[in-house]
């Protein structure tokens, strides 16, 4: 039972993803399951869909639940996981920024409760994997990242920064459980920061940049960009990122460690914009609105966010397979099949 | 009941210190109590000490608990408090590094606790101090350090900086729920970002370094400097700390910022200590020990740390009335009639 990867008893090995019904999350479920998995996914279903989920495979287990709820003692199933993926936070900087009292809480309260019950020892050794963020970096004007920089952050008065805060304690959380477990033969953590990740599932409505641009291409309206657009991102799809996670809590030697998880391909986001309006041979123009009025004033942006992915590519096996066009094709195809529910 | 200042009713003002046993704390309680206010201090002792409490005096409420614990619905007792100052919380980076898990977990938990039942309403509508550390302001180089720089923080594999980035968690929250209140007529927050403060009743054992200087050369030991001890702090005493804190919370225009509070006069750390030795007359020598030794490898400390006062000087009427050498005797005066035990 030590080794989730390895997974030598020949029986299912029992995964739970917290989560697991949001954008990533639902990638995991889907490729844990067509490994031969037994996924228990447990999601508040805040921003997470019953949708994302194939409900009816009789080897996932969905439970509707708040994280912190369903981990207090009293309530919880008591059983062994060899995996365990916690996906589950209040995610984006649009949503931190309309609640940052909730979110700052959600963050830290579920990812302590779900590490001391990783770390009980009654359910297992479990490998665990924590899902950071690449806004743990703030405004470092670093080019590319790498996962051992310093970050640097806005004063606390700008809300911004509190999800890079409030992740960053997610992290400190993680790696001293992973010490404190390390020597004790226990538990193994691994931490990956998501750089921009997309794909079908994701949607617009938390501000997340492609889904936005797909609906608006769609509906022949303008596609938004916010400042001059020249800022730079990198944006790889969720089933190589969903891969890599799997592949990096599969990997005993990741444990312990951070890792950046993403693409490294540039694009600006003017680019994005016309590259989205090409593909899906849309009619829409690109319109520029200042940030002060998407995020309200001294709204601080960055420039470039590139991830250095040595790390990852030593670690384990690592080729993103999709490309952006394919992606954005497929962003596309997701939304016409769920219609205006997107 | 709306000013805790004003107190316009001509009823002790009822006020709460939670880590009211504390060092800094038991000094704001004793100045509270000098106001004729009536104290209520909330304290688990886990660093704080019953001595430290003027515990026969009427005004005085001593409650032993785990803040968390006390402020659960079922538990706490329902009153009304016009000032609330939230000394509590795991102190210093040495606590930090020995159990992380524990004093991040306490810092941001009894901070959101606290100021959730603050904001709740049934309780009066008090005015609320936050206690925050100058160590929110991480390894950024400015000097003197403004409210509004940015922050630096070394990897979150540097167990080190997650104090500081649960601090500025709490200072989210903070502003958070000030601003949530503000326009509802509610209660009123105040961070303060305290640098180094000391005075009598400080206790060497957490790593603080003046009580650890004075220990050693009243016992003519050998005072222990880490690094080259050209680092550069600034002292301030308690009683002048305590009284900013208490006319800060007293002065509504204040509320809902960020103050750095203590003495802009710099002393490298070498200097504290030969000042410490010529003060009390020890025969005591200077031992320089390397950082690794004493926290570690990789361990990463600050060069100078020094804070602009310009924001608190417009806002209460703060000049420091002790100097170092006068604070230094009355620590030691302290340890003489406290004895061993400290």
């Amino acid at each position: 039972m030590r080794d989730g990867a390895a997974n030598p008893t020949g029986q299912p090995r029992r995964v739970l993803v917290t989560g697991g019904a949001g954008f990533i999350g639902s990638h995991l479920v889907e490729r844990l399951l067509a490994r031969g998995d037994s996924v228990v996914v447990v999601d508040d279903l805040s921003t997470g869909t019953r949708a994302n989920l194939p409900i009816s495979d009789r080897a996932l287990t969905f439970i509707e639940a708040d994280l912190r709820e369903w981990l207090r003692p009293a309530s919880r199933v008591e059983e062994e996981f060899h995996e365990i993926y916690h996906m589950a936070a209040a995610v984006g900087v649009e949503l931190v920024i309309s609640d940052p009292i909730g979110s700052i809480e959600t963050n830290t309260e579920q990812t302590s409760a779900l590490l001391r019950y990783a770390a009980d020892g009654s359910f297992g050794r479990p490998a665990v994997l924590i899902a950071s963020s690449s806004e743990v970096y703030g405004k470092s004007e670093r080019v590319p990242f790498h996962e051992d920089d310093d970050v640097v952050y806005g004063p606390t008065t700008a809300t911004r920064w509190s999800y890079a805060c409030s992740k960053a304690l997610d992290e400190y959380l993680a790696l001293a459980h992973h010490r404190a477990e390390a020597g004790a033969g226990g538990f193994g953590v691994v931490v990956a920061r998501l750089f921009n990740t997309v794909g079908p599932r994701q949607v617009g409505r938390y501000g997340m940049v492609l889904p936005r641009f797909v609906i608006a291409a769609l509906a022949g309206e303008p596609l938004r960009v916010f400042g001059d657009g020249e800022q730079v991102r990198c944006f790889c799809d969720v089933r190589d990122v969903s891969r890599a996670l799997i592949d990096l809590v599969g990997t005993p030697t990741a444990h312990g460690r951070i890792y950046n998880v993403g693409s490294e391909e540039a694009i600006s986001i003017a680019d994005l914009a016309r590259t989205v309006v090409d593909v899906l041979g849309s009619s829409s123009d690109i319109e520029f609105v200042p940030y002060d009025k998407a995020y309200g004033p001294g709204f601080e942006d960055l420039r470039r966010r590139v991830p250095h992915l040595g790390r990852l590519r030593q670690a384990i096996d690592f080729e993103p397979e999709h490309e952006l066009k394919s992606t954005i094709l497929a962003v596309a195809e997701g939304m016409g099949a769920a219609g205006a529910a997107r």
